[in-house]
């Protein structure tokens, strides 16, 4: 049932847009959010995009942005203040072009990276980014929230990966930019402040996406390290090596071994005991064997003591199967009930510190169980906590809070960030607020204030709104 | 001798920043502007730098930041309007920091790109930024205006080298984001607005840097080949080949060639009578050799009808020739005398068509003799005329903004850029204002009246100023 106001809006949409509200365009993953939404409009084109901001900009009604909905911190639900505009991506899915001689793929916003991927992989391309939620996650979406992934060490985060974009401005102007260009030095750089807005400044529709000719040789190898300092020196010791050849360096804590054996046994552990291991995948050019090349690291990281046990695979297969294992840590975090996830970056030589002081001041404070792993490489951690044994994260309640504000304490201490590749959606903007940098802040609310002055843009994400 | 206004200026300003106004401020590389000033300064520290910009906000006095001067396209020198102060970061030239292990280093922004590649060459490291101006360029400078060069086929422009920036906005507020991380989503992407934006919209005093270690083996050849599009061919199969491994891929035209030989004869010409020929350098990892890897690629070249002739460099000194052959390029144009430049990039499949057409429609208007060279693995172009053998350029005057706009205008109808790599300046702004996208152009017009209202910042550089 629509409110009056709603009612008006609605007959200004373009014909057939509107989709019944259910409460899929409501929720997020994490379940801490329950949206809400007065209409649910589904565009089929950039020109009915464009009309919908219009139409929302005349009646001052907030648009809120969806794509797979798989974001981890709020910003595709907006629960507080009046109910938004739910403008869902999903039937703008097509692929608007494939170059593979350029190296360029242009697609729609609604497309999934699944299937991002898999075109550029028909034309014997690869299309880099890669998370775990690929089969969900829209590339609008990961554009929106500068994604980050497994691979961001190599070929950069969704930013660096992004040539061009089509968008609609806050009053309904689409910016047509799709260029297919490497360099392209004309005027502000409105793409990239577009990626990374998380959908308050505009709403990308298409984006012109680099490919990369596929590394003729991948090996991929999980191995034991004394320590994440250990692991450090591993992956500088790589780089040294492999000439930018390493693709993904992966730090899995033994606590995420340790729940993914009560959650997921079925998963195969290759080092099931391994206190801290790496995930590394190489891609190396033709004519040398990523065998030989891994089996040189290891021999000399052993001799180093970098490197306690190992195994590399050799199959596709037993590669696979180690990406199981690392993209299951999160289904197994979520079954264990997570009490507070943190996902920080910090300055490659702070993170051994980090994790060290950061254990030893929560273990002063609480019983709580913490899950590290991440994207080693890039200087990203997920650093989680969980219950203890026996416990449930109900009986955490009272401590969620201080706990989160302990670590994000310590990370900014050393230089890092509150949210290396999540965003900061809702659930960050205090922390955005608290430490970010009061400069840049005040250059971003100038920026937002200039180009959506009715601040109808997924109202209250990344920004609170406009004050007095 | 200051005018009053200046007068008051000037005594607002920090003690000891003010340098005499000499030519060397006013002049920029191509002697197609020159500039002026009312006031020189030169700060010594960030601090300064922002009092410098409060004084000029109070007394509405433009600011024309000024950096090794080299830039293309006239953003250093303003020549119309109130004279500007110049603001010369010669004294801001401290290496904050470097981290070898992070592979970070932080400049301040009148550092030279050649002192910036020196301290991480220092500590085993390569900044991969590299232009035939790199003695003289300041990073800052590199950064402003989002240079380009070899490298960026591999490492991408400076934007994608800058891990965060301190710099000034035109309020005088300093915004600190010289962070050594690799990931950071924390809202609006003010690093890579201001980067590109030809200090229009503030001022960066220094930067976070993105290093790499050194590829263990570097291969370089020369390689004849029969036209652009087997070059582009040849650039796909080494591609293929090499993993990402190849570094640069220039292109070099038969008439180059023949201006090298003319102006710079001492200059050791491989192969001097190829009409199309290309500089291909590889890095690669341990273990595997570049003169092996080089070698496979060419007998594969060789027998698809890519590759004619070629040399592969047997050490360092003769790879050494070949890049100095080609950055010399440059050099020998300014010895002849262009009529016209042309910074360009296209799609890369539309190269070989756009340089064969656009020949044949300047044949058929002129007698300019067509000099194309660069970065063909970016699909950057420099699309350069020159007068016929026996004429010069002053004969040309009345062809050369029609012969400008022919090329680029065919070059736009391609999908293609009028500025590739040197950026709008003053210069381009018509040329901006006539083919850049009108929502883009709103946005940055917005943009620019949002965080710079008085338009002190570089004022009639990218956009010109604010109408009504």
């Amino acid at each position: 049932m629509l409110n009056p106001a709603d009612d008006q809006l609605a007959a200004s949409l373009p014909e057939g847009v509107l989709r019944p509200v259910t409460p899929a365009y409501l929720d997020e993953p994490r379940g801490r959010y329950r949206g809400q939404a007065g209409l649910v409009a589904a565009p089929r084109s950039t020109d009915e995009v464009a009309a919908i901001v219009r139409a929302c900009a005349d009646a001052r009604v907030g648009i809120v942005t969806r794509g797979g909905g798989t974001g981890l911190v709020g910003g595709q639900v907006m629960s507080d203040g009046p109910a938004p505009l739910v403008l869902s991506l999903e039937r703008m899915t097509a692929l608007r072009g494939i170059w593979p001689e350029e190296n360029v793929l242009v697609a729609e916003a609604g497309m999934t990276l699944q299937a991002v991927r898999d075109a550029a992989n028909g034309a014997g391309r690869l299309f880099p980014l890669s998370l775990a939620s690929q089969g969900t996650a829209a590339i609008g979406g990961c554009l929106a929230t500068n994604a980050g992934g497994v691979t961001a060490l190599r070929y950069g985060t969704a930013r660096a990966l992004c040539l061009g974009i089509e968008a609609v401005l806050p009053d309904g102007s689409v910016v047509h930019d799709l260029k297919r260009l490497r360099k392209d030095n004309t005027g502000y750089d409105i793409r990239d402040l577009l990626i990374g807005a998380e959908g308050t400044l505009g709403i990308i529709t298409a984006a012109s996406l680099k490919l990369v000719v596929p590394p003729p040789n991948v090996g991929t190898a999980m191995l034991e390290v004394p320590g994440p300092d250990a692991a450090l020196s591993l992956l500088a010791l790589a780089e040294g090596h492999m000439a930018g050849g390493v693709t993904a360096f992966e730090l899995i804590g033994g606590q995420g071994l340790a729940f993914l054996a009560e959650t997921l046994p079925e998963i195969r552990q290759p080092l099931p005991n391994a206190q801290w291991s790496v995930l590394i995948e190489v891609g190396l050019p033709e004519g040398m064997s990523s065998d030989t090349a891994l089996e040189g690291l290891l021999t000399e990281a052993m001799e180093r003591g970098l490197v306690t046990d190992g195994v590399i695979a050799q199959s596709g297969q037993q590669a696979a199967g180690f990406w199981h294992l690392r993209e299951h840590i999160p289904e197994a975090n979520r079954r264990i009930g997570a009490v507070a996830s943190h996902d920080i970056s910090l300055p490659l030589s702070e993170i051994a510190g980090f994790i060290r002081d950061a254990g030893a001041a929560l273990a002063a404070r609480s019983d709580v169980r913490i899950n590290c792993f991440g994207h080693l490489g890039d200087g990203n951690l997920h650093f989680n906590l969980f219950p203890a044994a026996g416990r449930n994260r109900a009986e955490y309640d009272d401590q969620r809070k201080d706990l989160s504000l302990m670590v994000h304490e310590m990370v900014v201490a050393r230089g890092g960030s509150f949210s290396a590749e999540h965003g900061v959606g809702r659930l960050k903007v205090a922390e955005l607020e608290r430490w970010g940098d009061p400069a840049r802040l005040a250059a971003m609310r100038a920026i937002k204030s200039a180009l959506d002055p009715f601040g109808i843009m997924n109202p209250g994400a990344v920004l609170s709104p406009a004050r007095g």
